[in-house]
C-alpha cells in the first residue's frame, strides 16, 4: 500500500543472519515487492568502515552472514565485528572474541545493533546487545554500534532516498532499536504492536512512538 | 605463614564451579591447609537470600555446583541464580534464563559473583559478571550480586572471624572483586601479581590497592 502510494520507501533492518541477498529472497518468497537495492543494512555499513579505518575483523557472526565479509582482510585482526550469532553463540566462540579483544592495546569492538532480543517461533532470544554488553564488560570498552538505533545508519538510508528527516516516518516494533533511533534523527515515528511488543515496555521506556498501530 | 603468624584467615572466594566440599578437596591436594568451615562462597550465601525471601530459583549455574541448591525449592520459579557455569553457558541455556527472567512481572536476577574474567591453564575466560551483564541488559534489570565485591560479603567473612574491617587486609589478584570491595567496606587491600594481573588494568582503573606484590 506504501508502494502504490507513491511515497518512497527504504527497509531498514538489523538482520544479521543473512545477506542482504538471502533476506530478500525470505521477503520475495513471503510476497513482499522488494529487492537488494532497496535495503539498508549493517554488515555492508560495517564492511565499509573496516575499510576506510584499515580495521581486519575477527568474525562472531551468523555463518550465513560470513559472505558479507568475502572481500574483507580477516588476517591478524586488530577489531571483533559482533552480529546476531545465534547458535554459533558457543562459549567457545565467546571466549575466543574476548580473548582476541583483550590482547589488544586499545580493543576496537563493532556491533551490528544492539537489540535486547527478538521473538523467533520457537520463542524469545538473545539479541546482538545482550553479547556486546558481555564482552563490553569483560574489556571496558564501549562497542561502535552499526545499525539501528545508530544515527548515521538512518542517515545513510535517508540519503539514499534524498529525503529530509522531518519528512519521513520509520515504522517498526523495537521501541528503542526502531522509534528511538528515528526520533533522534529527527524522523516521526510509528510503532506497531507486532510479537515482539509488550505494552510494558512502552511504560518502561522513555521514549514514545508518535502512534502505536 | 599466615596461620603460623597467629593472625586470623578466611578464605573468601568467588569459586562457583564447584561445592565448597569440593573446593577445599582440590585446596588440600595441592597442600593448602584449609577446611569448610573457613571458607565464605557466594552458593551458601546466595541460599540464605533464596530462604528469606521466599525465591525459588532457575539455576544457571556449574553442574558441580548444583548440590549446594540441594535443600531449595526450584519449582515455579521466581529469579533466576547466575554462576560462572562455564561450559553450561550454551546459547540454549542463555535463551532459557533470559525467557524465565522476562516472563516475571519483576524480574529478580541473582548473580554469584560479577568477575569479567579469569585464567585458567587453556586461557582467559569470561567469568559471571559478563553473562550477568548480558542478562541485565536484554531484561533491563539489576542483579543483586552474591560474593566479591559485594559490600555484604566481606562483611559476613570479617563478622566469622569477629575483626574490624580496619583490623583486616585482604589479599587477591583482581582489582574491582578483591581489592575494590575490601576497601569499600574499610578494608585494606594488597594486589598479588598472578596469572590474571595485568599491569594496564591498574592503569586504567579507578582503583588503587594498597599494595602490590
Amino acid at each position: 500500500r506504501i508502494k502504490a502510494s507513491g511515497l518512497k520507501l527504504r527497509f531498514c533492518t538489523n538482520e544479521t543472519q543473512a545477506t542482504r541477498e538471502n533476506f530478500v529472497k525470505k521477503l520475495q518468497g513471503m510476497g513482499f515487492d522488494i529487492n537488494v537495492s532497496e535495503v539498508t543494512a549493517p554488515a555492508p555499513a560495517a564492511c565499509r568502515i573496516l575499510k576506510e579505518r584499515g580495521l581486519r575483523p575477527h568474525l562472531l557472526v551468523h555463518d550465513d552472514l560470513v559472505p558479507e565479509f568475502a572481500e574483507v582482510d580477516k588476517t591478524n585482526p586488530n577489531c571483533v565485528v559482533l552480529g546476531d550469532a545465534a547458535e554459533s553463540f558457543t562459549y567457545a566462540n565467546l571466549n575466543e572474541a574476548f580473548r582476541v579483544l583483550i590482547g589488544m592495546e586499545k580493543p576496537v569492538l563493532i556491533s551490528l545493533g544492539r537489540g535486547r532480543y527478538y521473538k523467533e517461533t520457537d520463542g524469545l532470544k538473545l539479541d546482538v546487545g545482550a553479547y556486546m554488553k558481555a564482552l563490553e564488560y569483560a574489556c571496558d570498552v564501549q562497542a561502535e554500534v552499526v545499525g539501528k538505533p545508530a544515527k548515521r545508519f538512518f542517515e545513510s538510508a535517508l540519503a539514499e532516498m534524498g529525503v529530509p528527516p522531518e519528512q519521513a516516518i520509520m515504522i517498526g516494533d523495537d521501541i528503542v532499536n526502531d522509534v528511538g533511533g528515528a526520533q533522534r534523527c529527527g524522523m516521526r515515528a510509528l510503532q506497531v504492536r507486532t510479537g515482539k511488543y509488550r505494552s510494558v515496555h512502552t511504560l518502561h521506556s522513555q521514549t514514545s512512538p508518535q502512534e502505536q498501530i
